[in-house]
C-alpha cells in the first residue's frame, strides 16, 4: 500500500492527500511532527528517507519519492484514472501554471523554516512575521485571481469541469490563507472554487481537521 | 517563431533558455528589464502578458505560458525530441524533485522581490540581506548534493547520461550561488555536474553573458 509521510497542517501533504482521494488510493498515514521534539521531520530517521527534511514523501514499493509536485505528476503517470490534468498541452501548461504559483511563489516563502529563521536570526516581532505571511499569501491569490478570472477555461474547477493539480494545490493555500485571517472574499473566484471544492468528499476527507495526527 | 520574454540573468528564464537550446528550438528575445525604470516586469504591459510580472513567459504561437517548470513540462509534451525527462515514472519524479528543489526550496526565497522586501519593508542591510541569500543557497544546494550523491542514476549529468529538467535548473542555480560567492566546491557531485554542462554549447548559449541584453 501506498505510505504517505505526512503531518495534518502541513500544506504539501495537503495537496497529496487530496489526489490520492481523487484517484481512489488508499494509502497509509505516517504521521511526522513539525513541531514536537524539535521538529520530527530534522531528525536523522526522516531525514534519510528525505534528505530535505519536508513534507510530503510518498513510499510506493520500495521506492520513495519527494516534492509534492512531483508525487502529483507520478500519481498522475501510473495511476491516470481520474486525470488530475486536462489531455492538451495548453491546457496542461496552464493546470501547471496555477500549481506552480502556488507551490514557488507562495508557500516556499512562507515556509515554517522561512518563519524560523525571521524569528530566530533576524529577530522579527510576531507581528512582523504575520504581515510577511499575509503579503505574499495576497500578493500570490491576486496573480490567481487575474488568471482565472480572466480565462474562460475556468469554470466548475480551476479548469474545466473536473479538479486538477491546480486544485490540488489552491485549496490547501486558501486553508493557510485563512488561518493567518486573509479575508478570502476578495478573490471571489477562488472564493467560489474553495466552496464547490470544500463539498467535495476527496477534499473533505485531506482537510487537516480529519487526519490521524490532528490536533 | 517561438517568443521568449527573458532577462539576462533571470535564473528563471536561463533554465527555459537551456531546454530551447537543447531541443534545438530557434526562438526569439525579448528582453524585460527587472531593474530599468522601476522594473518593466511591473509595468502594465508586460502584467498583460504575465498577470504575476515575473519572468519568463514563453509565446508559441498566440498561446502565452508562464511559470518556467511549466513552460518546461510544455515543451517536453510538444517538442518530444531530445527528450529531458527519463522514460520511466520513477526516473521522471527524481528528475522532477530535483528541479523542484531548487523551483520551489531555493529560488522563491531569494527572488527579487523578497530581497526587496528585506531591505525596504524591514530594513535589513545588505549584509543581512547577502547571508539570508546564501544560507537558502547552501541549505538547498546540500540537499540536492545529498541526493544526488547517494543515488547511483547521478551519471554525467543528475539523471544519466544526457541533460534533463534538472540539470536546466540547477545550473543556473550555481550561477546565482556563484554571483554571491557560495563555494560550490564544497558540493562536489555539483560541482562536477556543473562543470560537465559548462561545456556544452547548449548551455553556453544560454549563459547570461552571452544575451542580447546581458550588460
Amino acid at each position: 500500500m501506498l505510505k504517505l509521510y505526512t503531518y495534518f497542517r502541513s500544506s504539501a501533504a495537503y495537496r497529496v492527500r487530496i489526489a490520492l482521494n481523487l484517484k481512489g488510493l488508499a494509502y497509509q498515514s505516517v504521521p511526522v511532527h513539525l513541531l514536537k521534539s524539535g521538529g520530527e521531520h530534522l531528525q536523522d530517521g526522516y531525514r534519510a528517507i528525505n534528505p530535505g527534511a519536508m513534507l510530503p514523501s510518498l513510499q510506493d514499493g520500495d521506492a520513495i519519492l519527494t516534492q509534492s509536485l512531483a508525487i502529483l505528476e507520478y500519481l498522475e503517470e501510473v495511476y491516470p484514472d481520474s486525470a488530475l490534468l486536462p489531455a492538451d498541452p495548453l491546457g496542461r501548461a496552464r493546470v501547471r501554471a496555477l500549481a506552480l504559483t502556488v507551490a514557488c511563489d507562495i508557500h516556499p516563502i512562507n515556509n515554517l523554516r522561512v518563519l524560523k529563521y525571521l524569528g530566530g536570526t533576524l529577530h522579527l516581532s510576531d507581528e512582523a512575521k504575520t504581515e510577511w505571511y499575509r503579503h505574499w499569501v495576497r500578493q500570490g491569490l491576486a496573480i490567481i485571481e487575474t488568471h482565472l478570472a480572466r480565462d474562460p477555461q475556468t469554470a466548475t474547477f480551476c479548469h474545466g469541469a473536473t479538479p486538477t493539480l491546480a486544485d490540488c494545490c489552491l485549496i490547501p493555500q486558501v486553508f493557510n490563507a485563512q488561518r493567518f485571517q486573509v479575508d478570502v472574499s476578495a478573490y471571489p473566484t477562488i472564493a467560489a472554487i474553495h466552496a464547490r471544492c470544500s463539498g467535495l468528499p476527496a477534499f473533505i476527507a485531506a482537510h487537516p481537521a480529519q487526519q490521524p495526527d490532528a490536533e
